[in-house]
């Protein structure tokens, strides 16, 4: 098996065991970070650019490090107001790096299809670190391989996703992720932040929390993106978090080895309760740990198929 | 020929064999990028601060991945509102740099004449990225090494720059640098985009495009700063596209191997139609893969200078 | 003697020796930045992470040069308006950089105490690059480096802090630090900007800087923070010039040898003047190369004493 892409855009156009070959990578690539000097030369040479149109510093942070513990060179384009202001469309901006001879972009962008759109009008290779609603394939990545990890397997998993399902990246590529790895996928939220038609992509719905979680394995807890609506979609943080937070008093109901993720920065007392996230179920730490592994894995394959479909085209 | 000046401050101050000593390093080092792994350890143990008054993305990304390629670290200060609140004078913020045993600064300044009082201050290289309406001599530079590949020579061509002359850096530049490799250069604009006693630079002056362009080797499309002026200096966007764009239209009736340059970022239906920009005779992104050489053999040049300036005061 | 903590947070908590040996390990490191190759292996595949929720160039590039210089990768977190939206608590984030399994935090933040408290919390160094009105270690300790170079010693000397005593980390620090190395600290300002009960630090109070000054070896001026306060603590910095600000007429009346120190940026004409400032008995712009000195030993020593601890936890 030999990934043949030089993109990854999204999970939901990926095979069973294209997922499985990030993750097999990103296993091999885990131990870097625990040696003494945290540095491979695999990507000596190359150039990464962080081209970042939504303020992230997290997965910036993440894609950062990831890159230099593979000897890559890294250039960050925050695109605030002030630099933006001259206006130039995302593909010109593509084009531009291309030609600057650049390797990779890792594209966070607020509109989703924005990664695929780059990706068709450039030869480099793109990374969706999030674009709109629609995904954020190396988020749903980690939180697979740390469930890898811990369960020893993902076929036959029950996962069940919490909070605002409608507008998150991260739940559509986790249930993309999950299902074609042969896991139950659960996504639980009140009724105005669930999708229409969700149920099409193999989920079972549910609106009530503890319905949700009898029988799971792990629950991912999305964050509430309080800064992003000026008038809440939900009554209030507190209301939230009677009906949807995942508190110790739930917790003690459910599974003694059940996991509990959150993609982070948490909202302590809205969507979880810091005695949960905080205690021996959480694996919160672990998906950042993981979240390089397998970053180093994507920056990786991406660069090897390049490379791979570049030497074709000469012969 | 040996380059004997610690700084690159505009192209008016040079000699004719110091721009093509520029253009013939670039010509070594453009090679760099293509190469599977793109780096020479050229400046190895050296360090850039990027020093950026103005916001500028492109040219604060090609310098950092120009001086990466060389081995050389990059440190950024971009002097936004915020980071400048504390005021200290350039010269000051110049001084301290030194002290930090940096090796040399790009600086980018809304003032002309900022780079000059800079270097006259400071032992280590200083580098003009841009200064007000004064020069931008690496933009130039790039066009000239883009015009040279592609003709073989510089000396009896013909170039037109079209656009915002008064207030561009990029014309002053262009000026300087082409009319002393020997090209013949004219400049075409509305009257009130014009610098007076512009023809003392040795220029021929249009203010009909067409007439501009009869014989012209190369056009330069100067980027209309849209977000500059507050007040449009000319009636609209659309009347200038119709009197000063370079359109399919225009461009059948001109030499059939003319260039179309343009310095970036575009702003396609204003100064130039999306279809001449992509077309054949667009070098525009050519021209950004040039600004990595460029800016690598000028990042060289200057460090060789002012070693041996170094070696030889301790003799 | 060897280095024993992980961090540094103050001079408080150091013993005499302990600040000697950060002297005496940023004397050898001081000749790295002489070199042609301004770089040493010593931090190789180690990351340190710039933590800013405070705007700092000058702290974050000397940062960001020491840690070039140790081989060391950096990652730059300026916490502005719009990337701390999210609202990340400082210990969540500090626990998030070290699932990243980065070795060292640069910490600059606005609250007193805020390094203690991440330190407290993570398993990483912290180094404290200055928080709220409590400690600027490294600050003091390369104003100490630079009295030792010119005296030989600190012990026996005088040393006079003027200016806004009650708000400056600086003033702190340095008074911990001059204090346990034997010098005698004097501090002068008007009474607004004078702590209460600043004398229990060992310190002799002055209100008229030409008494403070009669026999000090040193006078560090330290920085009006203009942008600091909406409303003037002060009647006007011409005033404040005028009973507090460093002179030449003033200097003329002082020892000889007496060093000017300022640790930037300087208000010229509000508590120093030019003449001063650029003569020939200030040190200000050796402060700042010795600076990056002091950084490249902290750096180096918090990862040694980790590397103990850790391999002593695994016997």
């Amino acid at each position: 098996m030999e990934w043949r892409h030089k993109d990854l855009l999204g999970l939901a156009e990926l095979t069973k065991e294209e997922i499985e070959l990030i993750l097999d990578t990103a296993s091999s690539f885990k131990e870097v970070s625990t040696r003494e000097i945290k540095k491979v030369p695999a990507l000596r040479g190359k150039s990464v650019v962080n081209l970042f149109y939504e303020p992230s510093t997290r997965t910036r942070v993440s894609f950062e490090i990831a890159a230099k513990r593979l000897s890559c060179d890294v250039i960050n384009i925050i695109a605030d107001t002030s630099s933006v202001r001259k206006g130039e469309s995302l593909v010109d901006t593509g084009k531009n790096l291309e030609a600057l001879k650049i390797d990779i972009i890792v594209l966070r962008h607020n509109s989703s299809g924005a990664a695929h759109l780059l990706a068709r009008n450039v030869g480099v290779s793109v990374i969706n670190a999030g674009d709109g609603w629609h995904e954020h394939p190396t988020q749903a990545l980690l939180d697979i391989f740390t469930l890898k990890e811990k369960f020893g397997k993902i076929e036959g998993l029950n996962v069940t996703i919490v909070g605002d399902i409608a507008h998150s990246r991260v739940a559509r590529s986790n249930i993309w992720g999950l299902t074609k790895l042969g896991a139950k996928v659960c996504v639980c939220a009140p009724k105005s932040l669930l999708p229409i038609e969700i149920e099409r992509l193999g989920v079972e719905v549910f609106n009530d929390l503890d319905e949700a979680l009898r029988d799971t394995d792990c629950v991912n807890v999305l964050r509430m993106q309080l800064e992003r609506d000026e008038k809440t979609i939900f009554p209030s943080s507190l209301d939230y978090f009677k009906q949807y937070g995942i508190t110790m008093e739930r917790l003690k109901k459910l599974k003694r080895n059940i996991l509990i993720m959150h993609p982070g920065p948490l909202n302590r007392g809205v969507e979880i309760s810091s005695e949960v996230a905080d205690g021996e179920n959480s694996v919160i730490l672990e998906q950042v740990t993981n979240g390089i592994a397998v970053r180093m894995a994507v920056l990786y394959l991406v660069t090897q198929a390049r490379e791979t479909i570049k030497n074709e085209a000469h012969h």
